[in-house]
């Protein structure tokens, strides 16, 4: 048996002692957990940029795996925090919706509302909760205890706000979901739906009436060029190849992207 | 028993190779060596961040842990390195001060400063001291090296020039101590002797005759609404709501933040 | 025996979800695989600031160390994957050129085109062989398999186009190899060959007659003041004390260095 794993994802950044507190806090409680660090990058703030992140790294992790994520804007207000079993994974997360994209294909097997001061910090903030209540909660999970000592059974939590990409009769109307560190733009436009004959695509007010040429990978266009490819996660992906899409066309997350058929 | 622990929290970033080999000279003397990342975003050379920081993040460890700081102006100069006990937690740091809002409550137990040659890399250059000398340190006292060996005891340090609060009878002069990740500042005026009833509030150049609204947490006040609250580790904080006070108010550390009594 | 150890070092950045896919894939396949974070911030595609991070650090790692290195311009292109053993370090690297510094002095002791699927992610994206190869090579040979079975022996892969510094009769002509986060540009010219008479010094456009002073270390010039010394890689090094270096100079990687003997 390996010693147990704890992920942490928070928009913290690394200047700031935030991260550093709460893993003093869970390595008190359990000298033994292993501490992995996914990202303490995320935008201030940003619940959709996290949703967009938990959806394509926590499915990746060996069932069991917890994982403490803090993007808590309502920290201290009358929102929940929850502990979470989804996919076979365990999130201990504010109940923000920023983990709901996780639960789109299987339902949740367990939520419970945080609620047992004993598993907490003695003193609790009322900004930091991350240290004072999610941190000392994963120390002891981690050592094994029952979740169910936890808090109270939910069925309902907050549902991100997170727009599907609409098919009509002439296209597809989607927009940007992610723009990822190259400057790529990940939208929420499955990539098998769109048809290899070309067709107009519009990324916020500009259109290419013949669309924009199809690539596998980026290294198949010459640097500079403006291109659309499947992504590693399977949507429609504009990129530039060696370059920034997002800063070439001044496109960012909710950017309009559409395709349609007859534009031509 | 778990593998022994090794924090490490410099100002080399990421993009340079220096943390990196700091990680490899310790991992080859000690294999078994467990290391945690807690900052490698210190802004460059800044003692006074690095304080901060360390108050704020240090204590939460379990005792007996063993921490690198590398934040090291003085580098290759006279500057000693020193080996410090302080309230059960164990550090290797320059002789700069940075580690002394550590030792402000509790009297170190132990200062020592290096001396013995025989425990550092073979080679020592003049600008690199956090791979050739606090590295191997940090491994041989992770395998149980008695720190003794180390040097001489010493018992004057230099002191962090650290600014307190100032009270007197029409308020208190205080200024900016740390700006965090989200553009937070907090002050070093005390949270609990902030009268509830309004005073003015001075920032900068900028007063509010009758103070800022008081809250408990950033999501009780309206989005871009300037606040004051109680921060995390019990300072007087000024706040955006959803926003960056930072370069709302154009303020930075040392910026003067005060309040007074009368100025209604 | 401490459990496996696995680097990594990406130009992914810590905004997107791809370094946490590539632990969660590892960690699926070998739970006691100890991850160890060498940068995400790599600037991106930049083969040759990967080239000098990776002879910095890899070095000092114990002999065996697995380094997994996703800086991949050429992914999902006939480019191949290699892994790569070389004075004692173990690599799984994409054959770009980025590792062949590592390779200067010793040859390596066996190079592998990665060419057995049964060893990567079932379904391999075009854009992201970090997470469906690499990830998962890294996984099987931390538990031990034989590299041999991961694919075929070459003879030869791309080499890093690196300038060496050119030795003439009136001087030295080189470039700055290396910005460091600090802004000091080291440059491909070796300290131990500057002579200690001053001599003319050109960086970029700018050239002093009489050279700049030398220094051992930042600290014993006075701040703001542009000086040399050597680097603690040994190179010659260009500096601002308490400043930085690359933007007073306006120098970036490729910037021409040259000493002249006889330009006073």
């Amino acid at each position: 048996m390996s010693d147990p794993l704890i992920t942490l994802t928070t928009d913290f950044g690394e200047d700031s002692p935030y991260v550093a507190a709460m893993k003093g806090v869970i390595l008190t409680l359990n000298p033994a957990a292993r501490l992995l660090d996914l990202s303490h990058q995320i935008p201030p703030q940003d619940l959709r940029h996290t949703a967009f992140f938990l959806k394509e790294a926590i499915p990746y992790f060996p069932p069991g795996t917890l994982h403490v994520i803090v993007v808590d804007p309502g920290v201290g207000t009358e929102r929940k925090l929850l502990y979470v079993e989804v996919d076979r994974q365990r999130l201990l997360v504010p109940d923000n919706g920023c983990w709901t994209l996780l639960a789109a294909s299987a339902r949740p097997e367990r939520v419970i509302a945080l609620a047992e001061p004993r598993y907490w910090r003695q003193t609790v903030s009322s900004t930091f909760h991350g240290r004072d209540i999610l941190a000392p909660v994963a120390g002891h999970l981690s050592k094994g205890l029952d979740p169910v000592k936890l808090g109270t059974a939910v069925s309902t939590w907050v549902q991100l706000d997170w727009q599907e990409a609409r098919f009509h009769e002439q296209g597809i109307a989607g927009q940007v979901a992610f723009v990822d560190h190259f400057g790529n733009l990940i939208t929420n436009i499955p990539g098998d739906q769109v048809p290899v004959r070309p067709a107009a695509l519009t990324v916020g007010r500009r259109t290419w009436r013949r669309g924009l040429p199809r690539v596998r990978t980026y290294g198949e266009a010459s640097p500079g060029k403006l291109v659309w490819l499947v992504s590693s996660q399977g949507w429609l992906e504009i990129a530039v190849a060696g370059g920034n899409a997002a800063s070439k066309l001044r496109a960012a997350v909710g950017t309009a992207v559409s395709l349609n058929w007859l534009k031509r």
